[in-house]
């Protein structure tokens, strides 16, 4: 165990990919697997994405079904169904009938319709049923992120049915690994829950709905940030799910949930800088030059409007030019200053510390490190101008800006993601260009003006 | 259940707020304790956090123990620590016995140590030992999230003994939740698990040692990336830990490590907008204030370096003033277009999808979309230009510029922080300032050489 887990070298992982790259050429199933199983699976994950597509999909299709599963559960969604999509009908089958539910209903929604009903009429009708009604379910939600199928008994059935269940062999069980088992009534509701405890405690003849308690519900349109708040406040490892009518249609797991948000967080990250849905490096040139292009070419028409106040100003900077070094550093200083603010708010937001309404609280506690750092920064760069360009009057007018403007930015920059999540819109996407759209047209102005006003002390 | 999970409104927070007020006017400790109970503890959380640094402290020294230690728990290392030295030393204790040992080990390192040891010295002397041994340990490793207690039996002790710690009613086995049973030796070195599976098909009076297998262990100075292989590998919710003479020393459980990952993340994230450090708006103004200009400062110079491009060329700059409207568009346009390539390196870093001696590759998979995007880029920018200006030639200056620039900026920006890596610098606070300052340099030196080239024609 400790072995492998320590030796994660680059070497090793060269080797690795000349050893798969050797299994492949001769076909060697049985080494393929081997090696792939010896290493972790996002290792072995990163050797397989790094072949060409044809490649890498005849190397899953040497694969063992479980092994090639772990692959695809592995891989973010898009790969995921890239990968499905790559193997012929009869393996893919097989593969996909390795997968969890709630996984299996992901990567349907990545394929087409005739490789999805494909894949659905391969596996046991009764999964399949389950599988679909997770397509439903939004991806952000209690039905979206459940498994279909979950522990449950009926309120007739003895402690021994539990034990025997939790004793015999079937690997199914594993899904539950943690989950209590759920006791439901003739219409599907779940109407108890069992507690190890209960169960060691009791008699094997007894009935379940003598030891049962009431269990608690999450209803299958419940949002991620309300399963965020209820595992944070209650210990438990999953939660059942229940449709409109109350009945059971799933099991939501703490490990589903936290891996939701991880993954929120990181497609975050993402759209704050600048890319609008998913990308990575294993998609389409086209797509991922199209979802970049989205947000650039919206991106050059605020850089246009900030530069007319710049060409609004061209006589002041004709004659005085060195205005123009400062220029674009007043707009990044800014730009950064606000940007540090948007991403404090940004974190609050996901630790659930702010909400769009606190956007006044934040603003008076952002003035005041808005002004501290203006006047620190205002007067560095004003220095550095006096010294440079050898004109006191050019470094209070660069250096009078930059603290103004910084103030303004940071102020500006920790309420302008409260406000956009206000009126619905994406605060990850939409603050950055707005922030540095205002930061640019108030620094351009702030410095332009100010140089205007003090024109002859310049020209000196 | 499904009351609260759905009436989740502003309004209904106002409420709460208010009632809090309320009840902390008239010191009434169980109305406060009985509102708090009623919402998601990061609601409560949120609620207490509104008030002042002193009625926060206040208001907690009212609460349970119990609801105070949720509290604790939910909030954020730094705030956590505050909360603890707002309360009277035997307050303290009671609120700290309650947590579990990986959460007092956090906010043990939060404290200063006459605080720390007072805490320690009003626990159960052998938690407190436990605790001490947490503290060790770096914060993302095996060690620094693991609770220090195990559910541990030893190999010579019977199923029954087993089944009857399930059975009894002791409470802080919720704390074992999931986890299997470790036997350990006379030197107390793991040497078997057993499943839940095994205690029930083995006879009461059986030793464990005979039905126990060979445990998965993990050494202690295991880092965050190498647990999260490992649960992404194994199904299991928890692992045994054990130190450099290979005893047990405690268990790190699935959601410890998910939650780790978590909080990486979203630091990450701050950092790659300027913050280094932690920051909330609950800290201290001069902490906040000192932490973000750290990073404004190295950006200042990093500006300065930039802005002498333009200072070499202001002969060309007093010709053709125009010029100064489009460079700070030129800056922006193309620090965008790199920062969209660092966001993509910086999630597949993450997702483990490359590694730093990927470089060249992912060169190569950024060159072809920095050629697509400058190209359309500098077409769209040019023809504004044009328009905007009525000099053709002026737009194929500032077109060109803007095409090569945008090639270099995303080329780089996606190996960036891939370089930064492999010398050992953090690439989410490094890679912004560093490519901005590359991207600004080349793109002030192309727009204004090409102009300097082009100057006769630009003057007609």
């Amino acid at each position: 165990m400790n072995t492998p887990l320590l030796d994660n070298s680059e070497t090793r992982e060269t080797d690795i990919s000349d050893a798969v790259e050797v299994a492949f050429a001769q076909e060697d199933a049985t080494s393929l697997n081997e090696i792939l199983e010896r290493v972790t699976i996002s290792e072995a994950l990163r050797v397989v994405l790094d072949f060409s597509p044809q490649d890498r999909d005849s190397i899953i299709s040497l694969l063992t079904p479980e092994l090639a599963s772990r692959l695809i559960d592995e891989a973010p969604l898009e790969v995921a169904g890239d990968l499905m999509e790559g193997q012929a009908p009869a393996k893919a089958v097989e593969i996909f009938d390795e997968l969890d539910s709630d996984v299996q209903a992901d990567v349907i929604a990545e394929l087409d319709a005739e490789d999805a009903e494909a894949l659905l009429a391969g596996i046991d009708p009764e999964d399949a049923a389950g599988v679909r009604r997770l397509t439903q379910y939004a991806a952000e939600t209690a039905g979206g992120l459940m498994l279909a199928d979950a522990f449950q008994f009926r309120r007739d059935q003895t402690v021994g049915a539990v034990l025997r269940s939790l004793a015999s062999d079937d690997e199914d069980l594993e899904r539950y690994n943690g989950q209590h088992p759920y006791i439901i009534d003739d219409k599907n509701h779940p109407v108890g829950v069992v507690s190890l405890r209960g169960l060691l405690t009791a008699k094997r003849s007894g009935r379940l709905e003598d030891i049962m308690v009431k269990p608690m519900t999450v209803p299958v349109h419940a949002s991620l940030t309300e399963l965020q708040d209820l595992f944070n406040d209650y210990d438990f490892l999953g939660f059942p799910v229940v449709d409109e009518d109350g009945a059971l249609v799933g099991v939501v797991s703490r490990t589903a949930v936290d891996a939701a948000i991880l993954a929120r967080s990181e497609t975050e990250n993402l759209r704050m800088q600048g890319i609008v849905g998913d990308e990575l490096r294993t998609m389409p040139l086209a797509i991922r030059s199209r979802r970049r292009l989205a947000w650039l070419s919206a991106n050059i028409v605020l850089n246009i409007v900030a530069a007319s106040v710049i060409s609004a100003y061209e006589e002041t900077l004709a004659a005085v030019i060195a205005i123009a070094v400062f220029l674009p550093m007043v707009s990044d200083m800014s730009g950064c200053s606000g940007n540090q603010a948007v991403g404090v708010t940004m974190r609050e937001l996901s630790l659930g510390l702010v909400r769009p309404k606190d956007a006044m609280r934040v603003w008076l506690k952002e003035v005041s490190v808005g002004v501290i750092n203006g006047v620190v920064l205002g007067i560095l760069i004003g220095i550095v101008c006096w010294v440079w360009k050898g004109n006191a009057y050019l470094g209070l007018v660069i250096g009078l800006a930059l603290a103004l403007n910084t103030m303004i930015a940071v102020s500006i920059g920790g309420v302008v993601p409260l406000l956009l999540k206000r009126i619905g819109q994406d605060p990850a996407v939409a603050s950055g260009p707005l922030l540095t759209t205002i930061t640019d047209m108030a620094g351009f102005f702030l410095v332009l003006s100010l140089a205007t006003l003090m024109m002859p002390l310049l020209l000196n």
